[in-house]
């Protein structure tokens, strides 16, 4: 028989990671890979520091220097594989260490070249070395939290029953008035390296689609349809949007957690769900060591740390309707004295709250997360619900210290008749195919129900006190900036 | 203080589904939220089934006709609020059923223009009417075996170590030869409904990202960035091919999910970590009650389900080389008699393996899922292993049966050397800016490292049985078809 069976992978495993010796107990005989973050040459022995990017700490391999003596390419940056005894540390910083028997170095790495030197580097040097930045302690960090943020944020999700759904990026959709939108097309249609409006002749007159394709802004109309039927869901997915201003809140591709669910009522339960979810994001989503990591980047880190541990204890987090939340800004406004009004927007009822407004009830007034609930229907898109003062929706906008807002959820309108006289008011075709669909769940079995979207970045910015969510994803794409 | 402090919400939870509550114990009092799947009405009683898509089987009401008689809504689709005393059921088909207090029809759904009518409903009409398919059982019962899969997945890569990671999907590279691709640009340069040739004078000359973007078709070379320096990386990410071709395997827009280690030499390696987390999907990724589901639309799935069972024993998946595969395709096409071959295509060494190929070697052959490894190098693109023999590639692709090749994957070639001189063999440019990164990775601290994607919807279509992948995500988008 020509087929060649091999043995039941019932005990496979992968080799352990740095991370997974680490946390063993004992002493033991272990193989490791990795680069090498730093070597230090002493009289009898070299210590160099080894991470597979598994864990925060490295691990200390100590060698004789009839060990290391015989190899060159023991360079920062280099991949080596180890082996050796794993013992309890004799030295400070560390718990255990290697006592390496046996070194060879896999890849090297001219010093010389090296794009990844070990003095600080500048994040826009980071930046424009997006391939090899994670190599750094802090973007290795942000990566893994990532993960783990990810991971508390499901389990959360999962122990209420959500189903986790996938929704569409290309959508037929661009009308949320969310920002600008992207277009798709085949490459075949575009020439590759040409301004697209060159007098193609070979151009298609149909769309792929039949219709033409954006990329999603949000995923909630698509989330409402699904909780029509499977009453709880979320999903983390991409979100595009043309942005052109450069602020360091803002992607052109970003991570959004959107969730969505039935049978709820009123603002506050809305409120509740994102506190919840939050509070398991700050306590249980990043550990000691990764905190200490990534404190090192950021100036007012104990500042922010303060502000965190308070966010994060159970203590609830304030609420203010959009109407205080005018009021206030607006007896600030008008304050004299020491204390007197930096903003450079007036707050005004039925205006939009501008970023220092947003800050400075989350910085100053509040110190700490704040809810505004209840803004303007003007200020609003058409499918929040219309509170019984048929001025205001049903909404809340979530804002935290340093980052502003970061989740924003509604009620969504599930009467049909309000929905659609809503519809028609903002001049929108109630009775073509675009939002037939959207009218049917109201159509059919509607139920009351609400949701919300978070900035993954500027939540992944929020608990690692990293400034700009350019440093909060592996790869950031913004106006004029698409490396990789 | 006008800040409004409310209750702590550590104690703060959602209300049960009907899947908590008919997997609580006892007898209780309970409140619930549904849609009508069913009403049977008797001389004094009438028995409701309410689902709110958290589990397959819906809850049993049983109403006293002195409380079901005052409601005229109560009708298939209409949602409900029942309240009542939760007691083991007296009939069969259910543990478990609900005598009703009170009930409450929420959002009425005319009988007569409800799209999900009760009787079987074809495919066609349940992709036309995309927004409520998840209403009826099977569609659900996909929707939950996606999140299921996820979550067994993850547990998975998880448990080995692996950091979950985002990819991004805008990407300037559309050179790796899998199926044409969609270009992207903001919606502001094309006119938005109108063909892309029109004449407009105010398109910008230079692109949004300062170079083309295009949608992503593969995570893999972005995976291979980070895993030079987390290790052990995978992300379960929307990819996009312009796809014009109807099969049922192929989507315009579908998830794969992709991994990528370091430290790994032998396609051996990448095969046991692939059979490994698929058995955990196919053991862990569906239960029982799904499985009765969803077999229900599938007319062989007994055999499915006996082929499944195989493969999910503890019996290793059967390996070929492509040598060895095309010697026994053309051994095949070659036999006469009652076994003659039925192939359209001659099978040849040095040509791509036809579908009706990979389906003999999977169905027949083997009768399982078959890895097919060591293809020559010039069916693979540019980044795979070459073998000593200098002729053929260190990958593999997994072949199962019904689905056609499920898995892709290759060592990835880590030698700086190698690599360039395959490139400009090819053709590419190993100056410039677009591949300068992808050859640093091989140039600072090169590691051995492979990885592999994987259609998550053909996983869902193995799994469940479900013949096309079209049903195997929730808004399915392929050649003139996006709705949403």
């Amino acid at each position: 028989m020509l087929l060649r069976r091999l043995a039941s992978t019932s005990a496979w495993t992968l080799p352990p990671t740095i991370r997974q010796v680490l946390s063993s107990s004992g002493t033991d005989q272990v193989q490791l890979c990795g680069w090498i973050k730093s070597v230090r040459r002493q009289k009898n022995v070299t210590f160099a520091v080894i991470s597979d990017g598994s864990c925060p700490t490295g691990l200390q391999a100590v060698l004789s220097n009839t060990v290391s003596s015989q190899l060159k390419g023991l360079t920062n940056g280099a991949s080596v594989r180890v082996s050796g005894l794993l013992v309890n540390s004799r030295g400070t910083g560390q718990a255990k260490e290697l006592q390496v028997d046996s070194i060879d170095v896999l890849g090297e790495c001219d010093p010389e070249t090296y794009p990844i030197q070990k003095q600080t580097l500048s994040v826009d040097y980071l930046r424009d070395h997006a391939h090899l930045r994670a190599r750094t302690d802090t973007n290795a960090s942000i990566l893994r939290l990532r993960d783990s943020l990810t991971k508390v944020l499901q389990q959360f999700y999962e122990r209420h029953d959500f189903c986790y759904v996938h929704t569409p990026i290309l959508t037929s959709s661009d009308c949320e008035g969310a920002g600008e939108t992207f277009r798709v097309m085949p490459s075949s249609i575009v020439p590759s390296h040409a301004p697209v409006n060159s007098d193609s002749s070979d151009v298609p007159s149909s769309e792929f689609f039949s219709k033409p394709a954006y990329l999603t802004v949000s995923s909630q109309l698509h989330l409402e349809a699904l909780a029509s039927s499977l009453s709880r869901v979320y999903t983390l997915s991409p979100c595009f949007r043309a942005e052109r201003s450069q602020t360091n809140r803002h992607l052109a591709e970003f991570w959004m957690l959107e969730a969505e669910w039935t049978w709820t009522r009123e603002v506050n339960d809305l409120c509740q769900l994102v506190e919840a979810c939050l509070k398991d994001a700050l306590i249980l989503g990043i550990d000691e060591e990764e905190r200490r990591v990534l404190a090192k980047g950021v100036p007012d880190y104990e500042q922010r740390l303060r502000c965190l541990e308070d966010a994060a204890s159970s203590k609830p987090w304030a609420r203010l309707t959009y109407t205080e939340a005018i009021s206030e800004l607006e007896k600030y406004a008008t304050s004299t004295g020491p204390k007197a009004s930096t903003f450079e927007f007036q707050p005004v009822w039925g205006r939009a709250l501008q970023s220092e407004h947003e800050r400075w009830l989350s910085e100053v007034l509040v110190k700490g997360p704040v809810f505004v609930t209840d803004y303007p229907s003007s200020l609003k898109p058409f499918y929040m619900r219309m509170n019984d003062d048929g001025r205001s929706v049903a909404c809340f906008d979530l804002l935290v210290p340093y980052v502003g807002e970061l989740v924003g959820g509604s009620l969504r309108e599930e009467r049909f008749d309000a929905l659609r006289s809503r519809m028609s008011a903002l001049g929108m075709d109630t009775e073509g195919e675009e939002y037939r669909w959207y009218l049917d769940l109201r159509r059919f079995g509607s139920v009351p129900h609400g949701g919300f979207g978070l900035g993954f970045e500027r939540l992944v910015s929020w608990v690692s006190g990293v400034e700009n969510v350019r440093e909060c994803i592996a790869m950031p794409r913004w106006a004029r900036r698409m490396l990789l």
